[in-house]
């Protein structure tokens, strides 16, 4: 019995128990109609963008469907990837899908929890977050399964060393639909989410002076739907992407390892188990009646050390009784991943809370005018990329030698692949711990805007308030486990244009030095075009966010008895221009990263590639951590001051973080997550136009 | 007859040259007495800032010599080693002041020449600015030429070719002087200049609402010392190293690449014709009294053309007559360097220039706000990483194949070297062009001090203003140069290296496959490395800055009458403060760059030492490219709305815009082209440590 298995056993536990947390959120009232109406809008407003959304990459991807339904013609892919490309969009949309449903559907409940006690509210938001979790791995393992017993049956007629090479070549061509569905999801939810968060402020607080999640704001539904479109639709096609990346690339460098059938499933037994022990770690967030940010977050972090700790525990056995004692090195690399994991979330927490000095001093900083906050808001960023970078390196490094890789190469970038499922095995709880964010977020916006008690706001504040940790803490490991992802798909690239060229009989070899010119002017590229990507991410968030403040300056000049809240701003026409100009905006950043990997390619031949990819990942990788951590930094040097630091909400000082906050949030929810999914699609590009590469190349 | 002897001619000729610029410019009288009191201020505070730098930088010089004299005792490194680093740091450093020296004489006199005609500005401006490029080019051929003979005349008992490769791969290392030299140039006038000109704006426009340049303002002298000390004894420094290190490098690849002793000599060849065209090419820059920036323009650039002419026909006749008509390629590897250069350029000016859409994007942004205004600005830097990327990116490749790289790889290397040498062959004029601008500025701030007439001030005015677009596109240039330099010492690195291996009999083969875990790591360090650096830099300039405004605030609030211009302001303090504050900082940072390359290296071994290099190069040119670029439209934004729209000066749009502004600053004044000294640092400590890393690496 093939130890695959494991694979949908996992799977379905995991869509178990995230209808079983659904039906525990249904079972809580929605509150008074007033919050009803609220969380309606919300809905409706968050409908009417995945409508659109899916409408637009319906189209790229019939398009795409049709390149590559071509391309398979001429056995330039193989016969499956249309289909594939296919499914893994599919599967991906709906991890969105319903994570966003779900959220939409918890906000008014946590709210409306939070009038009874504050475990009532944090177990909805939790819940809400779970279940995003475990849909996104729950449907990512569906989609392996059902991929693999399809192959499987295709080629049964081989012999199981055969059989396997292939399968595992075939299907790490999949995530292309994943990647896809993600890079919209992502950049469409983040420029929306954006475009109304800057908007909303730029009117509502800087120019007319009412607070956040003020009702008479016309930009306030929007902004909430944001939350939700962007950092839960767009986090859970992310993280989905990588989950099946790295899974999936470390199946294929197994088989490249020369290890056996049952080796080749390590990581997709790492990935079940770490499915059941997220789904028992969910269990361990409770917290008390106290809303410290240290209680709660402790709360919530029990179920992650649970988690980790379970899988630490049982990848040894895994890997013990698998590959025996002597290749017990791959258990350490598992670890690795896994401590890498935490680490990079420790320090994210440590730049970007303001318990700890370096938001301070950006907070500081704003005695002396935006300027000073900018600067030093941009140093704290770049600073806060040296922790990441140096354990990611310690990560790749350990993984590579505890995995014998300097005496056997493939067994040691095997090593540096499964230290990524090792980090991502935690998916589950991970997710759950970043996805509850923006539920807790809307419950605040709802509780204010629905008129709650101070005692229920309280509540969902400190709720919200921990969100925004756990948010970049997520963004931290979003982006780790994306450059480890990326890592993994370099290997995968390499080996299967190498097979490619033996099965077509193209004389090729690989010169990936540092000096090859080709390498290194891909390398060049590559860094540019993180920039770029970046420059067309924030100048879209800018451009869609000038439209919000034209709309809602208007509302507040034409709608008479709007400012003295007489009358209904029209929450629908911000909603709508927030989705139109958000997908406008994606065609050409999606081109981005599928025509830059074919264009260097031509060009520069799969040396050149291979160059842009590892150029792409390093530099995309600092700069995701930097803009991240800033814009993170920036949000809460801003909470900082309202805390009642430097004079308060309202002061000079407010005004001037506000200016570091409002141009933090596309720097932390759009461009930089959107880096982290640039890298793995131009990858995955590259993996899946292999053959045409090496058939046209120039140099 | 050795070619060689180019170098002590070109040599000559450039000082000669030098020296009756310097003449002429003292013939001009330096104005009234308040002009001539403000010069003699500026000229102050330049020297005492020099005088403490020296200090400091002489401590650090002593312990590199003596750690490198013992090195040299257990041959770590050459004998010679320790002295050539004594050389180069005062070569380097000389240029920096007698650059300084002339440019603070030539301000007032540039002013004074104003009151006469436009023509005359321009001609004593830029005699200034020649003074300085002439010096550099002069002082670096000189320093090459003296070791050259000292060391042929040591090593004179060895056959030629063996002669000459001992020389090259000495005097490779020679540049590390230079290199630490102008770290601290760079960055120390960096910091100095704009914590002077951040804390100025910050308290004078912006709090108390006073013009630039008025002398109520106590920073103001600092301010414009900072021009001098930071934008021309830094960037010569700079220059002065990118200069030698390309063409030692390009000397020391020629002999790998196997070519003859004349062939060895063409960099040297094309650097000397070089000084000759710029020192013609200088007589051309004149102008008719027409204040427009196109005809300013077209003026300066008269010069710049025509050396790029000579050099490029005289070039051709140069390879043609050494390496004979198979090797012709290597002249369009010269060709492909010196258009590059001018390429970049251009493209500097289009996306800093506020006759173009980027810079006047950003200042349409300033009617949403400050917010908006750094969002647009850091979205135009990072679109504009793209241009310099592909011309650098055709230049390595074409300059590769030219040389017939896909064949003969170390002629390929000596290629791309000796693009870098065409490149920087014009740098006696470009630096000419460059370094005017610091003149002309500190002319108009006099002008406005001094309170000279309005159609005076018209004509410095429009000096100043072609001198902000000189300054981005030398930038550009600079930048462009150093990554091309630094690419050829990483190759002059690998060569070294295994020379060391093969002479200590030590068994090393590199693998610098990015594939290699060593590399990768590297690579991904050498990226965090450049942004660390740049967060070092930025906050530096923040807390110089804030000491600054507490300064004018203290002085604004003590010294009576000091608001009714009936007091002086205490100058000296603020140049006093500056100064302490850019040493203090400068120690860290300089040690970032030596250290970094040591610990990778002993912990990852030269693999890794490789990788890092690559990483910070190629992460570093486009971080560099992309923060001066931002700096430099942010400050045209501001002009632009100066010049009346958008509400022209005071309105709101303005304060937005004089928030991107200060924010640019350092950006482009500090931390942009510090990375330029860093990455070419780094290299050449990596293969002056080279010896010490090969003996004690870990891995």
């Amino acid at each position: 019995m093939s130890l695959i298995v494991f694979a949908p056993v996992g799977a379905s536990l995991a869509l178990i128990f995230a209808a079983f947390y659904t039906y525990t959120i249904f079972k809580v009232d929605e509150g008074t109609d007033r919050m009803k109406y609220i969380a309606e809008s919300i809905r409706k407003g968050a409908n009417a963008f995945l409508k659109r959304q899916y409408k637009g990459v319906g189209i790229f991807f019939i398009i795409m469907f049709i390149i590559l339904f071509i391309l398979a013609q001429f056995n330039f892919v193989s016969i499956f990837m249309p289909f594939a490309f296919l499914t893994g969009g599919i599967f991906s949309g709906l991890s969105g899908y319903l994570g966003m449903k779900i959220a939409t559907n918890s906000n008014s409940r946590t709210a409306n929890a939070c009038t009874k006690s504050l475990n009532s509210g944090l177990r909805v938001a939790f819940s809400s977050g779970t279940v995003m979790g475990l849909v996104v791995v729950g449907l990512a393992l569906t989609d392996l399964s059902i991929w693999y017993f399809i192959l499987n049956w295709y080629y049964g007629a081989m012999p199981i060393d055969e059989r396997i090479t292939i399968i595992t070549t075939t299907m790490v061509t999949f995530s292309m639909g994943a990647s896809s569905m993600a890079l919209f999801a992502r950049v469409g939810g983040g420029i929306f989410t954006k475009a109304a968060d800057v908007g909303a402020d730029l009117v509502g607080k800087v120019e007319i002076g009412i607070p956040e999640d003020d009702p008479r704001n016309p930009a306030v539904i929007a902004d909430n739907v944001g939350d939700n479109v962007g950092d839960v639709a767009g986090m859970g096609a992310d993280l989905y992407e990588s989950y099946v990346g790295s899974i999936l690339s470390s199946c294929a460098l197994a088989v490249a390892a020369g290890l056996s059938v049952n080796g080749a499933a390590i990581p997709i037994i790492i990935a079940s188990i770490g499915v059941m022990a997220s789904i028992v770690g969910s269990f361990f967030v409770k917290s008390k009646e106290d809303v410290s940010q240290k209680a709660l977050l402790s709360a919530l972090r029990r179920g992650t050390y649970f988690s980790a700790i379970v899988i630490a525990i049982a990848s040894y056995f895994v890997v013990n009784n698998i590959l025996g004692r002597e290749n017990i090195g791959v258990y350490f690399s598992i670890l690795c991943g896994l401590v890498a994991g935490l680490l990079i979330g420790f320090f994210t927490e440590y730049y970007t809370s303001d318990n700890y000095k370096p938001t301070q001093s950006i907070a500081q900083s704003s005695e002396t005018g935006p300027a000073t906050v900018i600067i030093t808001g941009l140093s704290v960023g770049m600073k806060s990329t040296a922790a990441p970078v140096i354990i990611i390196g310690c990560s790749i490094l350990i993984s590579f030698v505890a995995s014998d890789g300097f005496n056997n190469f493939n067994m040691g970038l095997f090593g540096i692949a499964i230290s990524s499922v090792g980090m991502l095995s935690t998916l589950g709880i991970t997710l759950a711990t970043d996805a509850y964010g923006p539920v807790a977020d809307n419950a605040g916006g709802i509780a204010e805007m629905a008129g709650l008690p101070s005692e229920v706001r309280e509540r969902t504040d400190a709720l919200d308030s921990l969100g925004n940790t756990t948010a970049a803490t997520g963004k931290g490991f979003a982006i780790g486990s994306a450059a480890l992802t990326a890592l993994a798909f370099i290997a995968a690239y390499k080996n299967s244009i190498e097979q490619m060229a033996t099965t077509n009989n193209i004389a090729f070899n690989f010169d990936l030095s540092i000096l090859n010119p080709q390498v290194l002017i891909g390398a060049f590229i590559g860094a540019m075009v993180t920039f770029a990507f970046s420059s067309c991410t924030m100048s879209a968030v800018g451009r869609a966010a000038s439209k919000i403040v034209v709309e809602v300056r208007r509302q507040f000049k034409e709608i008479k008895g709007l400012m003295d809240g007489k009358a209904e701003p029209d929450y629908a026409s911000c909603v709508d221009i927030c989705t139109k100009s958000s997908q406008k905006e994606l065609l050409v950043i999606a081109l981005i990263a599928i025509i830059s990997p074919l264009v260097v390619g031509i060009i520069l031949g799969p040396n050149g590639v291979a160059g842009l990819l590892a150029g792409a990942t390093i530099s995309g990788f600092v700069l995701a951590v930097m803009m991240s951590n800033s814009g993170g930094a920036w949000d809460n040097a801003k909470k900082h001051i309202e805390a009642g630091n430097f004079g308060g909400k309202g002061s000079e000082c407010h005004k001037s973080a506000v200016v570091g906050d409002t141009v933090g949030d596309p720097f932390k929810d759009t461009s930089g997550p959107a880096i982290n999914i640039l890298i793995k699609l131009m990858s995955i590009v590259s993996i899946v136009f292999g053959m045409v590469i090496l058939t046209f190349h120039i140099f």
